[in-house]
């Protein structure tokens, strides 16, 4: 039996094989387009959103949901800046990763191509749409789009403004499709051949119940435990100044760090300037038992907070008597995104860069730089923590992949005496 | 409770980071160690092996396999030419991909860095040891090999020989480690905080059989259904040549194919050719009713064959309308492996590169082509046919993941005014 949802992908899916092969000016064309449809119509957008806040209201959601969900006319042309800035990004498809003669008149090439239907899943933010809606397209790729039922009507304005705007445009309108009732997400899950790439936006328990759901790639990590080691030999102002922005900065991202690890050499020196700083931001400390026998106002931190992403303006602080132990603990503890050390001796900064197993780690300076906008990559789809390479800050790369083309005259194995392996 | 295979997994995991950081000498030079002592107990080598064989006799275990586990002198001697050549690759670990200012002082740096440890799996084959061996060394990684039981004396001796040569160099000798009992299969498909990547060497249902039992990344194809299609347009003593090579030149491996697909404008007239070369090869040609009507002595290929991947001197024919049907039969029914077009038409060739979904797609030659040395990666650890990458023939690169490296001077994002995102 073909479900509504099957037919829905098959269909996107068609519409996909031709947006791969279209030139990058027909891409950024019907970004453009999309951009100024959604401009003519940011008062329709705004009432519907609005239906879903006060929905949201009605259904008492927690404050930072109704937050995400919430659109007023400054992020609304903030999304729309945003698809006009993903016109601007390089074109990902049709690079030419190698170019090699095997034999004479035998060429091997590598070019990227798109990876086909991505299928997204997201909690509240209808930011999204606009946001995967124009990646997709510049990459070459269809997307289903799946939005959790708070943000319906929101959702549905968008796609139905972006898929009007494609209709006078290269681009098939199907290439971007709204899936909206409650089922289809493990629906979606399942559809291995059809859907090349799951892209999950959402709290860590969404991320994971996703991730072990379905067969297909998940781009992207549930968790963000990140860790600052702040060495023996460590310029104290700049550890302080280094802790407060990795904390404070913007305490709900993944990237924000979860347990300070101090060397003992410098604890009570160090801890002495910090922690009133930290304070003085609301941040509530948990300390160690050696942490709170210099410092016995802390609250103590048990071996459940060296495991807990908080999300919040909370700190959990280890003491340690070496660069081995902080390095034994993140890898014990950590969640590999992000790890940093302050440290004025470039050897520990070596080792710690060695032996910490993460997708990003730093040295003097702060775990938020991990984004991939900061990185220079112009969009971010998502940040991995998965060992295998796309790993940290992914952009658009992460949505293409590639195909050999080998093109020869008749050439054969058989008769092929030897290989001149040369790079054209 | 920590079983024995845990307890070895940790050992090679420790071992690993320290091989991670060895100097390409370093690395080298254990390789030369290893080729050298395996040199000098040939005679050891082989009496293992006689055993195994011998016992496999006993055991009635099925010609190939015999032949596969089967070794001479020529065969070990080539083993060692095969551990000398993997020290003659580039180094892939320590590869600068990305070096770029984000802003002035704070520099990002995308470096390979080994995976850790690879889970390898093989049936009979004992060259697959040193081979794999020496991959892992080479790309800094450790390795957990687990060899069916017919090839267990040779796979014994060799491990042993390997590790005793290793107590020579800078890499532990439990950077290597053998097991042997028949439970730890699963318990290894298990260990996904400890296994970074299992690279299986099997038959189809072998390979099949652990990617649908894991959660680590899978390197490898379970199936490598491949079609040739030759076109209205095409050269038909050139078809013919790229045939005959691409079904006989090796008929057991991935990459040859099982279908060929033939437009009926030359159907009559290519066939009238290249089927008596075919039947001079021994090769048993199935065909669809239309090829049947023309040929009628051929035997008749059923739904089945299009999806059989039959590793042997058997070659199921299709006569198709358009470029369009071939396309889509393959889209339908091949494993994404290497397909290839035949036609002197570049309009019909890019067609079918920009239509056929697989790792390979190959216009006037042989799919037998798609290999690694054959593209010249010096090495080849798997055929991927996955859609993301690393996809195709998967050499070194396969074996490194990455660590983006960020060196600052006390940098906080809530400090930084603008990016400069300039590539050093």
């Amino acid at each position: 039996m073909t479900s509504n949802l099957q037919a829905i992908v098959q269909n996107t899916k068609r519409s996909a094989q031709s947006v791969a092969h279209l030139s990058t000016a027909g891409k950024n064309h019907a970004l453009a387009t999309i951009a100024q449809t959604l401009e003519q119509h940011i008062p329709r957008i705004l009432a519907a959103n609005q239906q879903d806040v006060e929905q949201a209201y009605r259904d008492q959601l927690p404050a930072p949901l109704i937050n995400r969900l919430k659109l007023d006319e400054k992020k609304v042309k903030g999304m729309i800046e945003g698809v006009r800035s993903v016109a601007s990004l390089p074109d990902p498809v049709g690079v030419r990763q190698i170019q090699r003669e095997l034999t004479p008149g035998l060429i091997l090439e590598r070019i990227t191509v798109p990876l086909g239907v991505l299928g997204v899943i997201f909690e509240a933010r209808p930011d999204a749409v606009t946001q995967i809606a124009s990646l997709a397209i510049k990459s070459g790729n269809g997307a289903i789009l799946k939005g959790g039922k708070e943000a319906l009507h929101s959702c549905t304005v968008l796609v139905e403004l972006i898929q009007s705007a494609l209709q006078a445009t290269e681009v098939s309108p199907h290439t971007i499709e709204l899936v909206t009732t409650r089922g289809e997400v493990l629906e979606m899950l399942n559809l291995e051949n059809d859907i090349d790439l799951i892209i999950p936006r959402g709290s860590n328990e969404f991320v994971r119940f996703i991730q072990s759901h379905t067969k297909i790639p998940v781009l992207g990590h549930a968790d963000g435990l990140c860790h600052l080691y702040i060495d023996g030999e460590a310029d104290l102002a700049m550890a302080v100044a280094v802790t407060i922005d990795s904390k404070t900065q913007y305490p709900a991202a993944c990237n924000a760090i979860e347990t300070l690890l101090v060397h003992s050499a410098i604890a009570k020196d160090f801890l002495s300037q910090c922690l009133p700083q930290l304070e003085a931001k609301e941040v509530e400390v948990r300390g160690c038992d050696r942490t709170r026998d210099l410092f016995p106002h802390l609250k103590p931190a048990t071996e459940e907070d060296w495991r807990t992403e908080y999300c919040a303006l909370i700190l959990a602080v280890k003491i340690v008597d070496s660069l081995e132990e902080a390095i034994t603990h993140i890898n014990t503890y950590g969640s590999r995104h992000t790890e940093a050390i302050v440290t004025s001796n470039p050897d520990h900064a070596r080792q710690f860069q060695q032996g910490v197993d993460a997708a990003g780690v730093y040295h003097n300076c702060s775990t938020r730089f991990a984004d991939g906008f900061r990185y220079g990559f112009g969009a971010e789809v998502g940040i991995s923590t998965q060992k295998l390479p796309p790993r940290g800050p992914v952009g658009l790369e992460g949505l293409v992949t590639y195909r050999y083309y080998l093109t020869g005259n008749g050439h054969t194995v058989a008769a092929t005496q030897s290989f001149t392996h040369r790079d054209l």
